[in-house]
């Protein structure tokens, strides 16, 4: 049953004095809602309105505003909200997001279909850190990528995803890709006695997302990897309520809407609002990788997709980049178990070989703490 | 016939000095496409690797560099054109994308199906600049909309849009505003004696665009209004291609993407990269209104839409904000008559009536130069 009429949203803004922060933060609602002078806004169309609460400043120049809005501006549509969030004052400078309040997210989305447990189940793997790995480069013939798949599997790795720019390439075609390294995954279970999951990048054009989520289902793909802000955010609602198997959840596109006084913080956009999309996973720039995300960001993430939030499933949160099979313990210690470490490039960098660098990952988590 | 191989992107960076600049160009060409240190890609894979032409220093830390891929790793997919433009280098910042060379825009993708010529066809007007108008506030009644576009209509505005923030709320259904919005307004040219067109928001999830697209046709209307970045590009594609009736685009979420230091220059974004996925007439914030364009950007954004690019039709330009009744000829004289002149609040600001205001702006256009 639906109780709550307004949801708020809390914005970080930069202003020169309290007046003109005040005037800013009604300019944001203002432009988030009616669209036009407030006073002309007709009395039938007042229930639209935004409300404000007092400005709090925090630092030189900045002030935290809130803004409660009506939920029927919203409706029932979930790329609608997305717009009030954010839709013209994209356009702005210094408005960064940090909070929206937990009831809007309830009332519209259902979170992660499969979630931490789920994914653990699929790995069986209830407690210990997941391992990840990617399959490139692009230009590799479906056989070459199914020969790497093969062997990270052989050597024990929990999930083995495509590389997001692998999408439908002449080098190897969406099916024939999907389907050979399927298939190579499980010859390889076969030799490591363990699971090992694949995840094919399904990342194409919205309209053709759920054929593409359907085929990889067809030819026993365990989980999807797909760049929501490449497909818009709602294809990732929309392959996550079909409840089929795992979505990764992967970046791409998505730095402009966090960058330092311009967006989302990570944590609500990452760890809540794609979460509450149904995110089961969640790629994220690790620090000291090749993006420039500090610790702490990384812990609030990790915070943020564990957490409890609504009712729904935690999320996994997948650090990648700048992790290397030397400093596994070390992010290990740092992050703890609830995490899917994914390391891509360095374990093409060991002298040893593919198999061997999966295998030795593998066992490092494994024996993790033991 | 496909002859080129290869295309150009142009970057323009930040680096303090030519060795660290080169260094970041080969971070962002292999970020780009192998995504793996160059040294690991395995010879079977070489054809898809980026080459890299000598940076040039154009300001204070300010570099330009040009960088080529292989059109093999994007395929057939515009979607993954995106990704290799600007998928994983979103995360970073002081990169912006100036330039993409026109062939892979040629091989990809069909530009606008109606463009100015078609537009101005569908309002009977050849040569003078468009009058356009939006129906709002959110939270009138569909009845309420629908008085409004009558009298717009009967005030003789060639295009009547919806806010983009009219959806499918309670207030006012999709179906029942799109329905009596038509009607009123083909009601109201029966009163003014000119046609007027009824350009609805069709925004919603990517997967019910196209139904929401066919309905619009489907209930008589004459062109759609669309949030690309909201549904994800490569849907303003699906439903340009259609080739029903024409679509406008609205930049709402797309603002993150053309940052001052971050994203693309906003005459690639919305001159290039929109008008090739099939825009056939994109509103951009007008200088002076309610975002931070300045008005050389809105020149090169006009000359970017309207000139030769590709065999692409021309894109309508359609500066919204800051437009009055007062300022529409010092605007035709700055911007010339290849122009959709789009006026929303002013309008509704007007002690003689919405009707009236409709008027006084139509006739300035359609007496301009006279």
């Amino acid at each position: 049953m639906k109780t709550d009429t307004r949801f708020t949203i809390v914005y970080q803004i930069e202003a020169g004095d309290q007046a003109k922060a005040e005037n800013f933060v009604r300019k944001i609602g203002t432009e988030q809602s009616v669209e036009i002078s407030l006073e002309l806004v007709p009395p039938e169309a007042r229930s639209s309105l935004p409300e404000f609460s007092p400005v709090e400043q925090f630092g030189e120049n900045k002030w935290k505003a809130r803004i409660s809005y009506p939920m029927s501006v919203v409706g029932d549509d979930p790329t609608q909200f997305l717009n009030v969030l954010f839709g013209n004052i994209s356009l702005l400078n210094g408005i960064v997001i940090s909070d929206v309040s937990d009831n809007i997210f309830n009332e519209l989305l259902n979170g992660p279909s499969f979630g931490i447990e789920g994914i653990r189940n699929s790995c069986g793997a209830m407690k210990r850190a997941i391992s990840s790995t990617a399959l490139k480069p692009v230009g590799l013939s479906a056989e070459e990528l199914a020969d790497r798949a093969f062997l990270f599997s052989k050597g024990g790795i929990d999930i083995i995803k495509d590389d997001h720019g692998l999408t439908n390439q002449q080098s190897a075609t969406f099916e024939e890709r999907v389907s050979l390294c399927t298939k190579a995954v499980r010859r390889g279970e076969q030799q490591s006695g363990k699971k090992s999951l694949y995840f094919p990048n399904i990342t194409t054009s919205p309209q053709n997302l759920i054929e593409r989520f359907e085929k990889a289902v067809e030819l026993g793909a365990d989980g999807v990897l797909v760049c929501p802000q490449l497909t818009g955010l709602e294809s990732l609602l929309s392959i996550a309520s079909l409840k089929e198997i795992p979505v990764m959840a992967h970046p791409a596109f998505s730095g402009s809407y966090i960058q330092a006084n311009h967006g989302f913080s990570p944590e609500l956009f990452y760890g809540k609002i794609w979460r509450a999309f149904g995110a089961d996973a969640v790629i994220y720039p690790n620090t000291g990788g090749r993006f420039p995300f500090s610790v702490e960001q990384c812990h609030q993430l990790n915070r943020q997709m564990r957490g409890h939030f609504c009712s729904f499933k935690p999320t996994f949160p997948v650090p990648a980049g700048g992790i290397k099979l030397e400093t596994v313990k070390e992010w290990m210690d740092s992050y703890g178990n609830d995490i899917i470490l994914l390391i891509g490039g360095s374990l093409y960098n060991q002298k040893s070989g593919i198999e061997s660098a999966a295998r030795e990952f593998q066992q490092l988590l494994e024996n993790y703490g033991k």
